[in-house]
């Protein structure tokens, strides 16, 4: 697999098309959850909680498998310019749906819910400050807190093994000016020609590939050389989860 | 491209893994509006509109330039049983909402929005009875009847010339126990490891790939296989498109 | 009874004051559900469809009675121009609600609930055109969706005998330039000074009587005369009907 | 026309068939409306307001015409055992949707829209105390308050004439274990066979009928019979709106 | 406790600065409540009632112990201008329901919730006519209500001693330019520099203080001075309550 | 002014009766607002925002008079059980209206909304952590990101003067087991008799007094206790708001 390395001028600080942004995990960042993590991807700060609930949705009682299940926020002043503020609104967008409905089922394609027992993993990711790519870093960080309340169950008692099968993480790739890079921040996701979200589990499987042309359409080639991208970068996310977990 | 070509005697009426469902487009079934069109995929029938709208959202005011927008819906009984009404329920699913946001990009993507005038064409996909791969008819339906619509523009003398690039339309493909299908219906839909909903446009390019995995995580050359199943399918649509608005 | 049969020329294809228009229904639409019915009369098209759910509201539960209730829509895209979504709106008009009240309460008047036993028939009418007379071709659908749900429950031993006690259809008449008419299509009905909706069982008996003066108040030798009028156009709905569950 | 006047004796307080109960309507009971009215039919009050809005809805700006709308509401222990506040529940049920839109409509039936004016008289019902009929006094009781905002126009000199055209009122009627009776209370409402409210003009022409049979069905003989006694009682309603006027 | 009694010649009727309005508190004004009163003071009409409901919120069931809660509304023409209807936008202002929960939080500080039992005590504010303080009557004449709900209980034997502990009433207090005023009308409210309601018990007890500066902050001796004016009239209105419910 | 300085045991690190909480904020939080401030106070962390909006309410446009208003939200897993996310369950409780509304004021009573211009500040506090006190603490947190917003204004040359009038701070204060406390955490309030929250200017003006009985009322002398401690407790919250500006 072979991606450019030469760094473009244009990427901020230098980045190079194949580079994530900085990187930072800080784990227990919300005392009170079972589990939770900071995830910091250059500008995009999310907070990721996951809270064990003893119960899980009426359609699965008494099955004795457990769900996992996700949902989304941004904080009306994460962006550049102040958004409204959903629970005034009185409803979430569909992008808040969309991007929750995802979160979940990438979650969800890494756990043995009959592992898990009836309970619930509720997940949370609000966004705390947004420069691109926010679905993406919920879900890398959303693992770790998913994580770290299994450890949490497990050192009760509550669990005697652990029904996490993989890790899980996801990256934006796209094309700029036809030109293939890893890890968009708001502006270059802005001007992209087309974009992909793509989650991957730590032993390289594919769980969702979410690719749209935001202008003109891409050819099969284009979307092989952003998937080569894409995996490249959620290895060193998923050495990043490691090592924050190892830490 | 090759892709298995022999039958699968598990498929209904012994259709072969690469062979799309019989497909019939009604033009006009819906004569009040300006473009309309039911679209019948074996069990799937979607009656699509597209109405010509004198505004265009506030956002949009004053720059000359169109918009395409769509809503989807499923009366209640279009499935097996009876789901819930939205409008009684008072709002959209997720689902629904995913739906119709990607219905409105795939058309988007072959309009050229400045030749549309400032003008919205609001399409309405309606599912009248729905047997697997519903969003991906309601694209393929969604096209032809936005081309009768451009049609009665121009008859009117509003458009001089057409603002449509390309067609565009759209298939599902999945794996169900390890093997490569094309245009799933529900029970296939309902029990495969991965499905992936492709939209294309004529001449071969990817507007939007969705790839979800169900149960377990798929692999890059699995997902190759998938789109060559899905651009031979889109293929056969477009061709569908064309021989109903030639006829 | 004598009403006028004198053809008026203003109607359009030469309708006579006294006539419905051409009446179809068809059996078996929606073939998922356990009854379903197709109506079409003249350029209104309601799909109507009887749901067998094996539960009944709260407040009757335990009490061994069943229950029948209805739901109405309207495909954005039936009407001459593009009405609002209903369930992208968040809810249902006051003129919805109004209606599914009405279908609701026509199909019990003909149940014996006790005999149908604690479940529910659930309704749904959805119009795909509409040219006036919306309202009462749902309840004339309705019924024979209602009939082939009975049928339904029969053949399966859930019932031993039916609970359905008479023929119930629908039709609405209206004074229009003073003159009396019969089944209104929409431009009659958006015309009229006075229109009223009758519901009527299969021997003749009235179930709703809904009189609206648009313009001008009526009188009621001008109401005697609708209401002949409307037992008539009831009497040959009831025949379609007949008919069709016949064929 | 002839109605049975054999008193009852299960009426309560030995009360006629053709019987109204007593009726009083005070005048001014808000006194910051443009013209209001307390209507008590026996244990039926209803405050009624109208209220003069220098504007009209959306559709009809411009025209030079005037609007008049109602809104109705039931306070939550108007009746027996307290019901939801509509407020609290976030919505108005279909039976609240459809009382206002008789109401706004049956007034509408006595104005010359023309003569009123580009404003808006909006009627509010509320109901203090429920004892049956409510929708039927809110028609006569928003009669006197439209009457006196009318007043109040003139007297400003924003209105030169009256563009109140005839008086309006309603009352329901009822089979009741087969025998007709005037203005049901709510005990005889709940245990009837069929109930007709009518709204008519002071000249005795029919505004809305909207009969209903709650049990048996019912036959042409037992409507007109209803709709005599209903006439009757309509003339006395009337009065009692000119007695209270002319006080 | 020394308060101006000095007439101020602009306040109404030559009402002096430490005078309550006018009061007068109509008890069972709802005649099929549990406990009802009706209290006016001045130009401002609330309508209290008390209703008994044998269930309790989940989250206290099989707890032996009651709940006392509380709903507000006002009659869209209670006041000078038309407001909206609260149950025609869909939703309860955020002053709706700050009052609510106040009125609910004052009633509960003078219940033995253990020794009402396990049921609920609904108390239902619905304002009349509006000339200020609305609150602060309502809190007044839902005492009335409440303790002639406890009454019904204790005479059908449902209790055997009365879990009101104490009589509660509130009053509101404000400076205008510069003067303090008792029981401030709406005009007085509107252009008072700040205005304090105060809930006080029988006994002359704080249950709550809700101080808010309109214009200017005020300082702790004009807050001082302002809670001498409000015990002295909350003494008064709790003499109102004795003599209502002794006569 | 005296109020009890010695440590109570019972608080957690000993604190004593009197102290704050440790007391940090970190302002230019949120780098894309024009101000912004994270405040905690020991447990309770909230971001605040403040945005510059060039617009104004409906009710205010064309008076050159700008406004001041705040919305509150507090992320499901702040506290120590999640609750529920308000933009999914599609509105805001009565608990967060009252809090937004009760911070708008607050900043409102500091500021010349004529010398502001016809534009909006909207302040955003977002808790991200909860242990009590988050309103007081949004209070507090917001004033610093609106002076820094109009330091922004000032800065573009917007603004020539401040519109900011004074300091505001808030604090909570509460009898626990009949002892006053000054800034209760969340297992004190929980427990507590009665807690008072004080909104008060720089200058100890009074801007909110909001106190509350949970348990018992309490009395005028336990108020005056409450309001010393409030008014020494804000001295210092203002004292922290000038170092962290002055840094």
């Amino acid at each position: 697999m072979t991606v450019p390395s030469t760094p473009i001028t244009r990427r901020p600080e230098a980045r190079a098309a194949n580079s994530l942004r900085p990187l930072a995990i800080t784990r227990g960042y919300a005392p009170y959850a079972e589990g939770s993590a900071l995830i910091q991807l250059g500008g995009t700060h999310v907070l990721c909680t996951a809270s064990v609930l003893d119960k899980v949705p009426g359609f699965m009682k008494g099955q004795g498998r457990g769900w996992v299940t996700a949902e989304y926020g941004m904080l009306p002043r994460a962006t550049h310019t102040r958004g409204d503020r959903e629970a005034a609104r009185g409803k979430q967008s569909g992008r808040t749906q969309e991007i929750q409905r995802l979160v979940g089922r990438s979650l969800r394609a890494v756990f043995d819910l009959e592992a898990l027992g009836e309970r619930t993993l509720q997940i949370d990711c609000d966004v705390i400050q947004a420069d691109g790519g926010t679905r993406c870093a919920s879900i890398t960080g959303a693992w770790v807190a998913a994580a770290d309340a299994v450890d949490w169950l497990i050192a009760r008692g509550d669990l005697s093994a652990s029904p996490l099968r993989d890790h899980v993480a996801a990256v934006s790739v796209g094309l700029v000016q036809g030109q293939p890079l890893l890890d968009l921040d708001y502006p270059e996701d802005s001007g992209c020609d087309a974009d992909v979200n793509v989650v991957m589990t730590g032993s390289g499987h594919l769980v969702e590939v979410q690719g749209t042309a935001e202008g003109l359409a891409f050819s099969r080639a284009e979307l092989d050389h952003l998937l080569d991208l894409a995996q490249a970068g959620i290895g060193q996310l998923v050495e990043g989860q490691k090592a924050c977990r190892a830490g």
